[in-house]
């Protein structure tokens, strides 16, 4: 069984190219003791993954030039030398970045299509629905009633960070760019879009779209840079900040200034905790029962862009960058 | 009986100099019923005072042209028309940047000088030594064994939180500009000092520094600018912060950007802790039990640096933007 897959070019700072990757094909081989031959159906790009091709350890490993990337997948058995695991089963991994792999079962994780479509498992229910989910409830500790300003609502994590405060009865503000994307805020329920491209006033617009509401609360941090100087502008004494990326710094070839404003932390007594969705697995099992019953409900959907093809897979994560992605970015193979 | 005091001339922004403050003198009135007449023995200047100069409401008031500031003062009764206090009494009030005053009792905090010299209360056993403790014990949730890097450490509040480090079991990191402050942060049971102001590369001052203490867990934040671009860049995955103020700013003309390197609170997952002393005067009986055992065991003594006469006061307070006190700036009547 033969196997395209993606291939890091070079280590690499400032915006994302083309060049930086290729595309290889490789045999698969058949599965040894304890292992299974994959067909991946969805593959998943994210932000983070800027951070690995950059060839510095953060916190996660740097990808390897002439490898091919990692990354979530889900995808279905072909073949099974593994107790559990039978041709047609599905299942999540990290061997994304590729059409099919062959590898021990150990390091997969079984998935029930049936209940939610595979890909939903790569975002809502994965984890960009775990990350909007812990930095609401244990970061910030969203309340009902209170007013959240989610920032990036049209991407992965914003999309199910609107539809879940607004699950837990909290007010939303979303920003995000261009007039598709804050209709697109507005359909999945925020009370309220700013977009951030439209506007030279970023706090200003933000402060008049949280009036009705008595102001900002909390402020669910994706972007940086501007944002987090309207956030820090805007929010009310008190006020509790969850940052889980800074995307507009991701791509810079030198370190960027950040906010003047650093001393509303003091002045308004705000927490801003940093947080990586891995530490908080612990509340996998509080997420999938709560976000069962929002889906039951009614109140939560999915959302999903989707590109096809693996020779695609550079462009989907590039468009990360420029916004070329309404909820979820997934290719299927 | 007469009183000077000294008055703001007008708001304004930048370095302060010594034309914004004018000396008056007024004649203090009788008491009248329920109140007082005080001669003030010591007053405070604080950082805090700075932004009350500006004109614009932060988190206090600002002060008036023409009328006298308001500040921590430390006196003794003249006259009394109030009940439960008599002439001799100790009091401790806001009535600062003056000799005396007339004013309600209610207003007023009798303080028992036997126990502790009465200067303390403006000082380690006041609000310096409580943003110092609330600091460390409730924001940061400092650890036995841990690492601390306090910042300004000779100053007010640094004296304080070095001390009440060492006696909480941490090892402490300070940094002080200048070969005196540094040996009195050592004088005072720093482990190690780090000199801002003789070290290009203060990150790599500080790493070198923890490295006996395995990194820094904690960082107290008085300062902002580079200390934070260096706290940021050396504190461990996980670390607190807890900032207090940042002096650095505080006469800046225009805000100056903030640090480049705020996506590590993210990538290391960090909580920053803004906060204000008087959100946290509940800890006063568990911290006045604490210092007078750290005191009574030798852990903690008092530093002070005393400008003489009321007319001195602008230049105390002028010079704590230049680091001209160690411990904390008061001014004796």
């Amino acid at each position: 069984m033969k196997s395209r897959e993606i291939r890091l070019v070079r280590h690499f700072t400032g915006p994302v190219k083309p060049d930086y990757f290729e595309l290889a094909e490789v045999e698969l081989p058949e599965p040894g003791a304890g292992e299974v031959r994959v067909r991946n159906a969805f593959l998943s790009v994210d932000p983070y993954m800027r951070g690995r091709m950059i060839g510095v350890k953060t916190y996660v490993d740097p990808f390897q030039p002439g490898q091919p990337m990692d990354g979530g997948a889900v995808g279905q058995v072909v073949d099974s030398k593994a107790d559990g695991f039978a041709p047609g089963d599905w299942v999540m991994s990290m061997h994304g970045w590729r059409e099919g792999y062959t590898a021990p079962a150990a390091g997969l994780m079984k998935i029930d299509a049936s209940l939610l479509p595979a890909q939903a498992y790569l975002g809502i229910a994965g984890m960009p629905g775990l990350t909007a989910y812990a930095g609401l409830k244990r970061m910030i500790g969203l309340k009902e009633g209170e007013t959240l300003w989610m920032s990036a609502g049209a991407g992965a994590v914003g999309t199910a960070g609107i539809q879940f405060a607004k699950a837990m009865g909290a007010h939303v503000i979303a920003t995000a760019g261009g007039p598709d994307k804050t209709a697109f805020c507005r359909s999945i329920g925020a009370d309220a879009v700013v977009d951030y491209k439209a506007e030279s006033d970023l706090a200003g617009a933000l402060r008049a779209a949280a009036k009705p509401f008595g102001g900002i609360d909390a402020y669910y941090e994706n972007v940086g840079g501007d944002h987090l100087q309207a956030a820090l502008d805007v929010i009310k004494p008190f006020g509790r900040i969850a940052a889980c990326g800074m995307i507009a710094r991701y791509n810079d070839d030198t370190p960027a200034p950040g906010p003047s404003n650093l001393t509303q932390i003091v002045a308004k007594k705000l927490t801003i905790r940093g947080f990586i969705v891995t530490d908080h697995f612990d509340m996998q099992g509080e997420f999938i029962a709560d976000l069962s019953r929002w889906i039951g409900a009614g109140q939560v959907r999915l959302h999903d862009t989707v590109y096809e093809g693996i020779e695609r897979t550079p462009d989907a994560f590039m468009g990360l960058f420029t916004g070329a992605n309404t909820g979820k970015m997934l290719v299927k193979l």
